[in-house]
Order: structure tokens, then sequence, then C-alpha cells
């Protein structure tokens, strides 16, 4: 395949990803994965340290159902939503159909009184299958920038 | 034409709104719909629940420079600039020569004084006329993602 | 070359900036520049009214460097880290192997302990080198949307 199909490719998959959490489309969200796959939300000290548990892991798209359900049913905690913005999508590497990307991100998140602030920033480490048409994750590990993990994260980043 | 052209002009306009807007060349604006167009600022809550009327609206760009002029004139407000980032553009569909684009955005906000703040959040829904070499806005609706609508709003977002 | 090659290694030199800048790799930011070159932080109302210096300036990979070392030794400073987000990237124009390009830049600062602020809005103006597959930085002139220069500031923007 050539480089600019990967690109755009990897590009769509990550603005899926975004979409579908800032619009609460959370169920549409775990078949941008593949199954089994890798999903870590980890803290870059943690990652620097080679830890490989985090704030939020899933291997399956089972658990990332899990997670949407969850989320679904709690009610708990205060209602809000995210909004993404991606830095420069870098493609690292292409071995046979497996692509390595990395980009950066920046998160506001919105309360349902509608005050807005900087929530998190962070890199995307992906592994994406690049073998059918869509795209999919086999790994997405979520680096966060702050050790300062929010109580209230819920919503996958 | 190809859906890559597609994509680069699409980019290209929303780029190009984003520069004139943040450069303080709001004469040029306007020049970027088709005439006649849709221009609506709406916070999310009001967009869902099917109001067509914003904070913001114009459907010529006739009403566009009404803006801008009002905009010169007033002198009233704490003069300030804004600063967008855009997520990933998204082109949903090409009908034809139409194009229909969804891209996120965060708006900054920088005060004479250079106190600098996050301002907005928010989505960009877009039909682009893709007919001639510079695509043309034919609707573009400003999806706000907070319900407080800063007073100080008067520059397009 | 094709507008659409130039476009990607704008895009990809662009993207290597804010990456080797936020992930802390200060060191292999200097190759990112020709040399000569010149490298200036300013802000909009110096850069406006002509002025040549700024903030920060380089006129070589050397002094470049000296700016990594002098971070490196100084550890007198707070330890933070950036996290850019890059609006659309706008190839302005293509002048044998050299294009210019502009950008807008969002820029949180993470401070060690987890505390994370929106630091600095900008643009970034850039004439390119593209005569080799590495494209480097012949000028790249940051130009800060405040006046308020923090006094923190010593990594490269």
């Amino acid at each position: 395949m050539k480089m600019d199909a990967v690109r755009r490719g990897v590009e769509d998959l990550i603005g899926a990803y975004a979409e579908v959490i800032d619009e609460d489309r959370l169920e549409e969200w775990p078949a941008l994965f593949g199954d089994p796959c890798r999903y870590l939300v980890i803290s870059r000290s943690n990652h620097e340290a080679g830890m490989r548990q985090g704030v939020m892991y899933a291997a399956s798209r089972g658990m990332l159902l899990d997670r949407v359900f969850s989320i679904r049913r709690a009610n708990l905690f205060e209602p809000h939503r995210y909004r993404h913005v991606i830095g420069p999508v870098r493609v690292k590497s292409v071995d046979g159909s497996v692509a390595v990307a990395h980009s950066h991100f920046i998160v506001a998140r919105i309360m349902q009184d509608g005050t807005t602030s900087l929530f998190a920033t962070g890199r995307y480490l992906d592994r994406i299958d690049t073998s059918k048409p869509a795209f999919l994750f086999l790994d997405r590990i979520v680096v966060l920038d702050s050790d300062k993990i929010d109580t209230l994260l819920a919503i996958p980043l």
C-alpha cells in the first residue's frame, strides 16, 4: 500500500476516535480496535518506568464495551464532554500491514454547566492494522503528560 | 474530482478561515462563503434541540460583511484576538460538487494585555462548494460545546 | 517536486519539531535547521513593529546547540514540558527549492507536579529548504500572540 494511503487511513482512524468520543457516540468506540487489542491510559512517568498498568486498560473489544456500559450505567459522576485536538500525526514505520503512528493531543473538558478547562495533554502511541479498508487499533497507548490523573477520569481519552 | 484533491481543498478552506480571523484580516472572511450561504453559531444543546437560530447568523456575504463592519466600528468591547487549532478534518461525503466535512476546534482568546485563556471549543459542520478551484462554504454551522456564550462574542468563531 | 510531496515534507518537518521539543529530545532540535539559519521568538506587537530582535534568537546550528546546552546545564528553573498542537499548515508559496509555510499553534505547559496550563499561542512563519529528502528550516519565526512573555521561557517554542 502506498505511504500516502497509509497516512490517510491512519489520520482517518485517529480522527474517528476523537469524533466518537467527543460526540458521545461511545458505543462506536470499541469497533475502532482489533480484537484482541491493547488499550492503555498511563502517565508518562509510569510509562517511562516501564510499568504496564495504567489508569485504564483493556485487552479486547469486550473489555472496551464493558467500559462503555459502565459509563452509561454510572450516572454518578458529573456529566461532561471532551473536545480533542490532535497535533501532527507521525507515521513512524510500516511493517507488513502494521503501521506505527505517534500523535499529540490536547483535550478540553466541558462540564454540563458549560465550564470549559484544559483537561489533559499527551501522546498516542499506536500500532494499527492496515490490512483492511477500515484501519483498526491493535495497540493504543495513551501517555498522559501529567501525573495528576483527575479522579473524574471515566470517559476514554 | 479525486478524493485527495477534495480533502486538500477542504483543508485549505478551513485553514484559510482560521487564518483570516486569527490574523485580524476579517475583511477577507466573507469571500470564503458562497452567496447565498448559511453561517450559524449555536450551542450544542440548542443545535440538538433543532433550533435554527443561534448567537450569530448570516445568510449572505452582505450579512457577513455587515458583521465585519460592526466589529470595525464598534471599538466598544475590549480588544482581543483568537487563535484556532483545528482537530482532524473529516470529509463525510461528496455529492456532486458539494462536500460535507466535519472538524473540531479549540480557540484560545488573547486579550490586549496578553492574558490568554481557553475560550471556546466545538465543531464545524460544513457544506462546501467544490466546483471552483477556490472552495467556498455553503453552510458553516459552528456548534459550541458550551452553553455559556461569552457576552464578548463579537468576532466570528 | 509535486505540491503534495512538498506539503507532506513540510508537515513532517513541523511535526518533528513539535515532537523533539515535547518529548524532551532537544539535542535533535538543531538538526532540523539549515546552517546558517534564523530562529526567532518574538511577540506579535514587536514583530509588526518591524523589530528583528526577540526573546530568543539563533543564526546557526551552533547557536541552537548552545541554547540546548544551557537548558541542560541550568537546572535552575522549575522543570516543565510543553505539549504543542498545530493548526492547519498552509504552504504559501514554493520558489525553487524554498517553501514558505505558515501554521498556528497552541502550547500547553505541564509542570513537574502535573499542573497543566495554556502557556502560549501564536504562529510559525517558516522558510523551508526542500532540496533534500529531509526538509530543513531556513527561517523559523515564532510570533507569539501575547506580549506577556513568561519569565520561565527557556525551552524553545
